[in-house]
């Protein structure tokens, strides 16, 4: 196992440490480092929080700053925040018109962040937004197993935007249950991931093989088949995640291919130009993009796709300057 | 070998088509896609165009808009652009002012960009700068043989700035000669990488090895060492840079950490936080900071420390707004 680290043990403080000190002008440590929060807040927005496991970055501290997240905790590697740092950074970011959760759906992360929300709900306004938008996961037919993947980016920058406009708590909640209904996501992966702790791949792939349906916890995916090219790979996953949301024609859309750790920039732009004609074969069309790597699973070689169906209002949103490490438009710093 | 790609012959052409659809807003292919340019040229403002083999990415492509380069020329993989390419993006973009050439150090590409340069002499009035930061390939002691790495990002980022507040060529040129005389890069390799026309690794390291002094064409690098921490790792990149360059006591510098292909982002973040330790006990003040997957070389797993001496007013031209693909702040698309 070859990585930039020093000790399984401080690898995730040390990555922290060195994104906190990288863009020292946008974010600092809470309080005993509980969290990562903006170095500015807006008195009277309702603050924006999210978190989980590690091994995800840049998500979610990169997405702390204006205009998106107020503040992000971050667990050991894949493994979720404790409600004591979730309660440091609701403490630290509530400027009084309450707080939003975004929390990705996972038995501890969303254990977590409600156990947070009760403990301090006598002092806060609070309400969670649980995101779900794996296809994979949806194969019961309920959404309560669906996890939270990539999605969680486009949801976490319109809710940011819209409560940057002064939007209310209970209009923020409504907002991200509206469009964790229309994100959509599904991934796989040429390679396992090594968790620096076991030094063991979470599942092995031969030359020929590839991992269908995989999240971003290592967690194999729903099938394994023959490795093919990548138009092939990315109109299977297209073709399952158009299967999963009833799309009207002409439907505007958020087109994004995210890679999962070590998937180079021009990969993943082959795969987005095979997307890209499957939506617009299908008279989606894709008013926004978003390609790069925004949601890992630590090193792990693959990527997804997550088409998200925007109203004009909710493109607008995504529009709306942000300034945060990973993501930066229309705002100075 | 597995890559998210269909053929190798065709897999530049489907990312860089990739590319430019997913960033329509800012570029688009200049005539017959011989290069990739703004969509808008401000007139009167002098032309700053670069440009380099495939397999690079997002550079240069992913600088090309407001605030950075009027057009990018790309060749095949790890193979310069045509005189050709570099005389259409020329002609495409040069609105009276004139054009600067940022080239990196290689043989083919200056000798392209010459010839380009040479063919319409009678029509443009051209300078060229030629960016060699690379520590490693220094050791001649003469800085003929210098590679252009990583540190080509600065150069562009801070020259492109200044002729957006309309700088005249001569002054450009002169700014990037200087700031060349100010930029250091080296790159560490925990493993070579694979050329999709040959499905051969360029070098092979066992698991226990690095490969010091890379550069981004998969070339072998310096020296062969046992695989090490991290810490002692960006120690051995920050020692060769630092004993490259007179480092005046409290120097400013920007200081960045460019992943080479398929290094995740929370790895570039420990390296950052050692390199960061390093320039601040030698009392460097890191004004500013970069940390990502900008400079490619296909999916090495690697990455590249880049010091950047910079004055006041060169960060504040790096401060500047950019709307590019890959750089992006203080400004809306």
């Amino acid at each position: 196992m070859k990585k930039f680290m020093n000790a399984a043990d401080t690898m995730v403080a040390e990555s922290v440490e060195g994104f906190v000190r990288a863009h020292e002008a946008v974010v600092m440590f809470g309080s005993q480092r509980k969290c990562v929060r903006r170095r500015e807040l807006t008195p009277g927005k309702v603050a924006v929080i999210s978190g989980g496991g590690a091994g995800h970055e840049p998500m979610h501290i990169g997405f702390v700053g204006r205009g998106m997240l107020d503040a992000a905790c971050i667990g050991h590697i894949f493994t979720s925040p404790t409600p004591s740092q979730i309660i440091s950074a609701i403490d630290e970011t509530d400027t009084g018109a309450g707080c939003l959760l975004i929390v990705k759906n996972y038995d501890g992360d969303v254990m977590n962040f409600e156990m947070a929300m009760e403990m301090v709900a006598d002092r806060h306004k609070i309400e969670m937004v649980v995101v779900s938008d794996d296809v994979e996961t949806a194969r019961s037919g309920e959404d309560r197993g669906r996890r939270g993947v990539a999605g969680t980016l486009v949801i976490e920058k319109i809710i940011g935007a819209a409560a940057e406009q002064g939007m209310s708590l209970a209009q923020l909640k409504a907002l991200g249950d509206r469009l964790n209904g229309k994100v959509r996501s599904m991934g796989v992966a040429l390679s396992g991931v090594t968790v620096p702790q076991t030094e063991r791949a979470t599942f092995a792939l031969g030359p020929e093989e590839m991992e269908l349906g995989v999240g971003i916890h290592g967690e194999a995916g729903h099938s394994r088949e023959p490795f093919c090219t990548s138009d092939v790979i990315v109109e299977k996953l297209c073709t399952t995640i158009a299967a999963d949301i009833a799309i009207p024609s002409g439907a505007k859309a958020l087109l994004f291919v995210n890679g999962l750790g070590s998937t180079p920039p021009a990969e993943l732009y082959i795969a987005y130009n095979a997307a890209r004609n499957f939506m617009e074969q299908r008279d989606i069309r894709v008013e926004r993009s978003l390609v790069g790597t925004y949601v890992t699973s630590l090193d792990m070689q693959g990527l997804s796709v997550t088409l998200a169906l925007l109203t004009d209002e909710e493109i607008a949103l995504w529009d709306q300057p942000v300034a945060t490490a990973a993501l930066q438009w229309g705002s100075s710093v």
